[in-house]
């Protein structure tokens, strides 16, 4: 099959042996599939990936010394059944799945992975149980942002957000966008949003943010502060008398850029009590002050992927027209396209999420 | 009055006027006050503490060239009433309070402060408000644990507890001998605590761990692993396929450290999900790798302080015979010791609490 396969550190294009599926597994053609920031990030730090997942009990096991078929937010049809599948699936039926197969010997990636390619290739083996049927009437594209999109909502879940809570998102690039999305959904409002692209800014009205803010000209918590006021102040809670200016709803930040000295820049600016929520994926070491955590009496919430309801919930979300997800794909292209398209990811003002349709001349 | 004053970041004794109590305040005699480790970094670090309490909105606002009278940690003696004060509680009366002054214009601290002396000096003005009257029987030693205790029961109140989670406790100084302290008192248990000292390890003992262990010859999480199984392996939650190891309790992890790098230490070590209660306070930049909070799914809760609620919930506690004050205090002085016990607070053999009586020739 053709695939866009990372090599040496560099994505090529290259012809690869069609994966075979095993017990309970299918085998599908992958009809579209996003290009995902860590995907970028791999491409950039996959020493550093594996190293760290190595540690810490991550997935990352791949041996950067054989191939990679990266490719993990797809739809795909499924076109054969491998052995001890109930076909409750049909051959032709499009399907979505969590990138992920279920092993009698544990838990294997697709995608990021030597043995299983991901969706920058033209088939992928799935397991047959994680399948989810794309909704009738739901379109190709807008399916296989279901997994993107259930990062925001794991996110969003992982905070326990309460009706009082007002949100801010840091970046919106597509992981603040996916958060954007399911605080809508959730009706957590008003929401507050800021980047410094105006692209990304337009986005981020898009999928229902309620305030926006370009850093370069504001602050986004004076934004935040602006919009936190109590209507009602006879609900804000009794706080010490030396908490500093008037009470304010709890503040829910969320940081969505993952590169080096944002949760820091957080920490600083933070209103006291604030819960952040990490979301952005900073492969790097990183440097915080602990004073500020601890004067603010700061809370932290580390986050990663989502479980298997969030994805199935999310799926159907999209298809209810829940989640505005048309706005979001900027970009198509076919294997050959993949390493001009993670090139042109670089630059905020141009895309949010490029598709890879593999099969795509 | 007879004080031991910070003067150009050193500790020397001196006559100083007596303060004079506001309207609302009264003139307290101090009986005993305990040297905190705060004010070991307060001598180290001054002008890094009021630098970052004025960013951030902490209270340490003192001026650096004039004098300081510290002790925040105090039982004391009403001996007169200032003007504006109900007299609820006599002259005589031994009283605790929070270490701070409520003034129409905000709240001022006592100790870390030029104008309101703290309980390193004979006298003492403090908010009539605030006092709480030391019950019948209790010694002025044990309630002048009040104020340390109440610490380690904030930080377990803010760690939200439930009964399956397994507390670990990582430092045993006065800090994680408080937090030891209350957890016992809320009854999570076993309480796994680890320190480098025998003695402290002695003492973490004396306030209600369980288990007890010297990170020189065992790992402490290895010890946490070992009794944070399901007694009842039914009651397990279910986890995604991929979660290594067999399911184990949840990790409550309170940092009573304080010094750069434990954080990040704990962040490598901890178990998937675990709960990080920084109660250490860490003055200086310290460094983290976010990945291993991310693939792991890390929360990290910063606290500082304690509520007015809990504050008299502790010294309830104390007098009930509720929380095992005795072991507790290793030494006493008088003005003139302070000094040198601040030098022998760096050992962690000879030391817990060394309480100050100012009237103590």
């Amino acid at each position: 099959m053709r695939a866009a396969v990372m090599r040496n550190k560099k994505l090529v294009v290259d012809t690869l042996l069609t994966p075979e599926p095993g017990p309970g597994e299918v085998l599908v053609k992958t009809l579209a599939c996003g290009i995902c920031g860590s995907d970028l990030h791999t491409l950039k730090h996959a020493e550093k990936l594996v190293a760290v997942s190595r540690h810490s009990g991550g997935v990352f096991n791949m041996d950067l010394s054989r191939d990679i078929v990266m490719g993990n937010e797809f739809c795909a049809e499924i076109v054969d059944h491998g052995p001890n599948t109930s076909k409750h699936l049909k051959v032709g039926t499009r399907i979505c799945s969590m990138p992920v197969l279920m092993r009698p010997d544990g838990v294997q990636t697709v995608g990021y992975s030597n043995d299983n390619p991901g969706g920058y290739g033209e088939y992928m083996r799935l397991t047959e149980a994680l399948l989810l049927a794309v909704p009738n009437g739901l379109s190709t594209e807008q399916a296989a942002l279901t997994e993107p999109m259930a990062v925001g909502l794991h996110a969003v879940e992982k905070a326990r957000l309460d009706k009082d809570d007002v949100p801010l998102v840091i970046g919106c690039g597509p992981v603040g966008l996916a958060v954007i999305a399911s605080l809508r959904l959730k009706g957590v409002r008003p929401i507050v949003a800021a980047d410094f692209s105006s692209r990304r800014r337009e986005l981020a009205a898009a999928v229902g943010a309620d305030v926006i803010v370009n850093p370069a000209e504001k602050s986004p918590y004076q934004s935040w502060r602006e919009v936190a006021v109590w209507n009602d102040p006879s609900r804000a809670p009794q706080l010490p008398p030396w908490a500093p200016g008037p009470p304010l709803r709890p503040a829910v930040i969320f940081e969505c850029v993952g590169v080096p000295g944002v949760i820091d820049q957080i920490m600083v600016a933070a209103p006291q009590g604030a819960r952040l929520v990490v979301v952005g994926v900073c492969m790097e070491r990183d440097s915080i002050e602990p004073m500020f955590g601890i004067n603010k009496e700061l809370n932290v919430q580390f986050v990663l992927g989502y479980t298997r309801e969030e994805f199935a919930a999310m799926l159907r979300h999209i298809a209810e027209g829940a989640i505005p997800t048309e706005p979001l794909v900027t970009g198509k292209v076919g294997v050959e396209g993949v390493a001009q398209a993670f090139a042109d990811l670089g630059s905020p003002e141009r895309h949010a999420k490029i598709l890879v349709e593999p099969w795509r001349s």
